[in-house]
This record gives structure tokens, sequence and C-alpha cells, in this order.
């Protein structure tokens, strides 16, 4: 079998080979339970390291295109039996998150950053770094709060952004999803009642249902959660919590503002609630942001955040930062659950915030964002797209065309292989909305500028199939 | 200040540190609250990188021995208020686990291999060449299940220790408590009934009692638990689950023998239980074993294991084996509340299972442990201790002197600097023990000869305190 690998191409070598078995399905006609070719005898035939091959079934396998066989390799998989999975479904779906889309879709709709945007030096040379000196870091358990030399480096950081804190009050997780499951397990059981933004992080919502918590929906505004609504269900409700994302919120891209964080203190102390204020984009913050853990908040705000989104969702680090009491208890159960993070992933973030490294790449990212950002929101206007609202920052834009056609939507998207997140995905309850999520650095590929086309004024269906080759 | 480094020594510099400073407050007689001199400053002064310095203090503050106070470095902490901290508390009390003692003890009790024994070439040569050649292990989300090219290893030796499983019907975890956790959030609700064998692992009673479910406890006999009394029990209840080590069990080192397998399986399906069978020391295996997920088991055995005991616990990879239907509920619940494990972890030991590199280090671990234990054995019974069962491998005994008698050990062990792992942290309830786990990888050490001689046969105290010089 030759997969035609070009090793000259910008394509990385796994992407060619996922492409090329995939093209092999689907010109050939493959019926589902046909057999390929060893990994072995693939790489052989391909002049291919048997990784590369391993690399690109693993994606293969993910996406649903293969079935590994017990026993007898690799299959061609049944296919999806609904072509709803050209949909995008975002971390929020869970398992269709972790996926390229089975034919190399654009993941416009995606919670992270491409692949091609992702520099691998300096990681790399952390890396090597933590595993040449650090035999510690190669073999021990962390301590239960954490690694000293991360809660360091994080103290200076929730300093600099003026958030009181001190090394006793900072717990490492597993990145934010970690911490927020820590943090509803320890202050919440079932049957008590949380206040959640809509739309909002769909992860979040299944967290809490999961724990039997029942969901109270305020709505965001260009500001913040809105006051007169949250007012109205704290006069029928005494929640335990509010859920909120400060700085460009997922999915409008919002953040909050000075008045309303303001108020939302105050009703934390008046009706005797806590703040769980998920920070994850943070780091992208392009200027003064009003963030709650900021403000003199008397322990009522805990503050979540993770280098997920701006440095490796792959080493899975993320932090809270509570009163000492939550921090002794989440300490525990965090022990209790898993004994603890990772202490090479710490030490290996811990020497990028140590050496500069990551303010810079941050630096740099912010800047390639923010001109994205502004190329997006042109293109939007010029194809009358309706944006929620224009966001200070971050990566997300809450859109939807001019004139909402839904099932026209899906179809363009679907023939030019771009998987959207649609707002349904960003309801508690998984409810019709026509707004979409779109990441701008996914935003100024081909295929989305021309969705965005085909989805803009006084161009008839006929047009958008010329105009896109289809 | 001088700490009085010696490079050419044995001893790593971060822990000629760690010994420095706590010789100087307890020399120095300092008192609580008095200032360290800043982490610059020291290592200015003794020509030290500050990272060494990092890490003393990390390991100096999670001792006790110093806390960090807010904006203005280390001063010394408040000392313990008992003197039971020096009885070796291990994972089973959280806290204590991740520590050296404050004296730099013995840790004869301990869970794990001493960092002497770790060897770091092999996990750093894989560890470079992850980051070297793969982008998606240093940023990408690793996918629901976990990486393939791990799983793919991970199918290998289970069905090399005959363990039927396939591809689908593994997922990767952060380790053993992780998947324990995912298990009994799965399978378990609040008031549901479980067995579990007494002794055991303290962790694990206490995961299972924040989650409200009921001990019935059975006791660990040298073929594994009491069928009896078992047998006894599921005349009056309905348990949901059996937990169990089948091999090197923690903490008495004894083994599952055929007949108690065989009858375990009998009674799951007749009684209608699961069995979860966590083996983390299993790799440590010296010959043919009996595993109850060996056997046939009709998706009734859930098969548990880790690399932290054998490989790396700064990692975090561990896995688990069952059928497909409970293998989606657990990746649902993995993802949701943490998104997934570390796909850099699980490719840097997807990289040494591949390469043969793990299968040599265990062999000669096992070689090693295998040796101590002869030798602690032989010390044991010319000292005339008790053994609870002389174990086939792994790396536990479960024993206690002759002539019992706890408050005097106790103060031996104080004098002598050994922490110890008592019985009670091995019962559900606490209920003191005479036994003690020993760690027979740290049993060669002086202090740990001179703790068996103290409290063999016809030594009166002040023999014992003339040998061991106090």
């Amino acid at each position: 079998m030759d997969l035609g690998i070009d090793r000259q191409a910008l394509v990385p070598v796994v992407q060619q080979i996922v492409s090329a078995v995939t093209e092999w399905i689907r010109k050939g006609g493959m019926t589902p339970g046909t057999r390929l070719p060893s990994i072995r005898q693939l790489a052989l035939d391909n002049l291919l390291s048997q990784s590369n091959v391993v690399e690109a079934f693993d994606r293969l396998v993910a996406q649903g295109v293969l079935a590994s066989k017990q026993g007898s390799g690799f299959v061609v998989a049944q296919p999806p039996t609904s072509h709803e999975n050209h949909w995008y479904e975002g971390a929020e779906q869970g398992w269709a998150a972790f996926t390229d889309g089975p034919l190399g879709e654009l993941k416009l709709g995606c919670g992270w950053l491409p692949d091609t945007w992702r520099e691998s030096d300096d990681i790399s040379y952390a890396v090597r770094e933590v595993s040449r000196t650090d035999t510690q870091g190669l073999f021990s358990y962390s301590p239960p709060l954490g690694l000293l030399a991360l809660r360091e480096q994080l103290f200076k950081r929730l300093t600099r952004i003026k958030i009181a804190t001190s090394l006793d009050r900072i717990l490492t997780t597993n990145g934010a999803s970690h911490a927020q499951d820590l943090l509803i397990r320890t202050l919440l059981k079932a049957g008590d009642t949380v206040v959640v933004e809509t739309p909002g992080y769909g992860n979040l919502y299944r967290q809490l249902a999961f724990h039997g918590v029942m969901l109270l929906q305020v709505p965001r505004t260009h500001g913040g959660p809105d006051i007169p609504a949250l007012e109205a269900l704290l006069r029928n409700h005494r929640p335990k919590c509010l859920f909120i994302n400060s700085l460009y919120h997922n999915p409008t891209g919002t953040s909050l503002c000075q008045g309303v964080a303001e108020r939302l203190l105050e009703l934390a102390h008046s009706e005797d609630f806590l703040i769980i204020e998920e920070d994850i984009f943070g780091d992208l913050q392009h200027a003064n942001c009003t963030r709650l853990a900021a403000l003199p908040h008397d322990d009522r705000v805990i503050y979540v955040s993770s280098f997920s989104k701006t440095l490796s969702s792959a080493l899975r680090v993320g932090y809270l930062s509570a009163s000492t009491a939550v921090i002794a208890q989440l300490a525990s159960l965090k022990t209790l659950t898993g004994i603890g993070t990772s202490r090479f992933a710490e030490a290996v973030v811990a020497t990028l915030l140590a050496n500069g490294t990551y303010r810079k790449w941050v630096q740099r990212l912010r800047k390639r964002l923010n001109t994205q950002m502004a190329d997006t929101l042109q293109v939007l206007e010029d194809e009358e797209w309706q944006v929620f609202a224009v966001p200070s920052g971050g990566m997300f834009l809450w859109a939807r065309p001019g004139a909402t056609d839904h099932s026209r939507l899906q179809a363009c998207a679907r023939r030019l292989s771009v998987l959207l997140s649609p707002g349904a995905l960003f309801n508690p309850g998984g409810e019709h909305s026509d707004w979409l999520r779109i990441n701008v650095a996914y935003a100024a590929d081909q295929r989305a500028l021309a969705l965005f086309r085909a989805m803009g004024p006084a161009r008839s269906t006929s047009t958008i199939l010329k105009t896109t080759g289809m």
C-alpha cells in the first residue's frame, strides 16, 4: 500500500498518513471490516517510522475511521450513522473533542489553538532541562499542594494581576476541569443549587449535573452576568455558588465590567454564596481587566486557571487560589482521589515560568490572536454576520449569519469541511441556538472565509457552490 | 549562612541543604517565626543554584520545618505538637506521605522505592525522545481512552500475563488511585456495601468512605481473603464489589492461591458482585502467579494497575481493563472530571515499554528486591520477629517483634530515626495493631538493622542504647 508520503510537504507526515488512509477507504469504497496492512508493513512499504504509523492509526481510531481488532490489527470501522458528527462537538461533547475530523476538517469552533500555532523549542528545552537536572521531578510524588517551585511562580503571576494570595492558598491540579471537579466535590452536595452563565462551558454544566447539582441560568451579557436576572433568581433561590468566566468568556468572548463585578461581590456577601471564577484564557490579557479575585472579596471568590489553553494541553497543569481552609480540604481530596499531580509536568511549567519563556510566548500569542480577531471581525462585518459583542481579547467570537438559515449553514459547513460549534452545545439543556462559537485562530483559513461569504448577504446557493468549487 | 555543602559527597546537594537547615534550626535553637535568608542569598553564599535551594525549601515546608510567609520569604515553622509524626504515616495518611521525615529518617514503612534505587538514564532518554519527535505529545490532549501507542503496549503486557482484553477495553488513568476513584464514582453510590480486605490500603478505605460506601471487612490470610469469613458476610449482605490485591498484597506481601481465586470467582457469580483487582506491584512478578483477571471471569473482574511503584510516581500513569460498557462510562467520567490524562506522560511510558527498557528495569528491580527480601527475612528470623507470611516477591513484609512492647518499639524507632508504618494505618477504623509494614528496600540500612536487633530477644534497654550508640 503506497501512501504517497511527501517528505518535503509542509503537512506533517502523520497527518499525511491519516489523509492517505482516509482517501484509500473513501476512494476504494472499502467496506467496514476490511483489514488494513500491519503497522510494520505500512512503515516498511513507505519508509516510515513505525511510531508515525502508530500515531496516525491512533488518530484514525479516535476519529472512528478505523477500529482495532483483537489479535488481528486494524480494520475499517463502521461509518457513523448520521452526518451530525460533521458538526464540531468541542470539548463540550467529550469524545469528539480530541480528534481531527475524519476528513481533516477545519475546526473553526474548536476550544484550543491549532497545532500549527504551537512552538515546541521552548517546551522541549524545559522538558530536557528537568530530565537532566531534577531526579525527584522524574520519579517522586508531588507534595499535596503541588510543587513549591511552581507555586512560587504562580504566586508571582497572581500578585502581578493583583490577586492577593500566598503559597499555602495555591493548589495545583490536572488542569482547570480537575480543579472544578475538586471544588464541586468539596463545596457542593447533590440537591444543592448553583448559578451558571448561559451560554457557557458545556463540560462544566455536565460536571455539575453529574454531581446532582441544580443549575440556575443567568444570561451572559456584554459586561458579565445579567444583574437584574440574577437578582430575580436570588429572590427565590439560595444558590451556594456562582460559576463565572470573567475574561474572554467561553463562548461569547465578553469580559466582566467593573460595575457588574462590584455588584456581584455585594450580592455574594448579602446572599451568602461563593464565586468560582475560571480564568483559563486570562494569560491572554491585553490591558487592564476586571477580575473578581483581584477585588476585595473576603474569601468569597475562588480563582481557577490553567496552562492548557496557552502553553500545552498535554501536560495537564492547572491551579486554583482559595482560602487556606478550602485549600486544605481540596488538597486532602486531591490526594485521596489520585495521590497527586505530576511532579514532572509541574517542574516543566515552573521552569518555563521562571526563565521568562512563558511570558514571551504568551506575548507573541496575544499579538497573533489580536490580529486574527481584528481580521475576522472585519470579514464578518463585510459579510453582514451578527457579532454578539466585540471581544477585547482571547480567541472566541460569538456570531451568527445575518440571515439565519440553520439547515443551509449546516449544509455549507459540511460541503466546506468546516466543523462548527453550534450554540446548543453551550446551553445546559442543549436547546437550539443560532449562535456559533468561532475560534479566530482558525478563521483565516480559506474554508472559513468561504463559509462566512457563503452565509453572507445576497448570494444564492448556486453562487456559493460555484465560489467554493462544489 | 554557610551550609557546609560538600560537592564530593554521595548525598545529593538538595538533601545536604535540607539537613543543614534542619541542623541550623535545631542546634541554634531557632524559635518559630525566625526568618531564613532569602533563596537568592543562600544560593549566592553557598555557590548553589537557586533551584536546588527552592527544592530543599520545598521539602522543608512539606516537612513542617519551614513555613512560607507571604511577601517575606521563609520562617521557622511551629514545631509539631506531638512526636507521633515520627511514626511514618505513609501514603495512607496523605500529607505526611510525600516528605522525608523532618530529621532525614529512614522510611522503613514506606510504600515506594528509595530515590537511591531509581535509574534516571532510561527515563531521561524517553523524555527527550518524546520532546524531540512528538509534537502532539508535547501539546495535545490525549484521546479519552488514553494514547493508542500506550494502550497497544498495555495490551501486549496484559496478554503476556494471560489477561484477555482488547484495545477498547483498556483505559489509562492518572495512577491506580485515580482508576479506583473513577470506578467508585461509576459503579457505586452512597449507601452501597463493598467488601475490603483487612489489613489493606488505607487510602482505598478512605476513598470508599468519602463516597459514603459501607465497608465489610474480610481478613486477609496467606492465600487471599478468608473464604469462610467472606461466605459468612455474604449470607447477610449483598455487596456490589470486592476490592482485592492478588499479588504482593499491601501490606502483608501475600499472594492469592489458585483455590481461593476459583472460589472467589464462583462467589462473584452466584452472589452477583464485581471484583476490583488492583495489581500495582504485579510487574515485580517472579514466576507463575494467580490473577483473577487471568481466569475466566465473564467481565466480573476489573483489573487496575500503574507504573507508579516500578517506573515513576512523578508521571502519574495508571490503567485498567474492564468490559467495553464499563470502559465507556469511565472514559466519559474521566473526560468530564479532568478532560483527560497527560499525553506527554503516556508517550514517555509507551516509549519505555516499546523499546524494552521497562522490561529490563523491572527485571533488575525484581532481582534486587528478592535479595533484600531474603536478607531481611533472615535478619528477622535471627532476631525472632514474627513474620505474617513469607512473601513470594514484591517489596512488603508484615511483621512484628517477638515480644510485643509497643511503646518500647515506638521509643526505639524514634531514637534510631526510623519511620514506621504501624498496623493501625491498614485498618479501616484505625484500630491498634502490633503488626508493621516493612519495605525491604529500606531494610538493609544500619538503622533498620539496629531496630530489628533492639526489638530482638534477650536484650535489655541498656544494651540497645549501647549497641546503637545512644
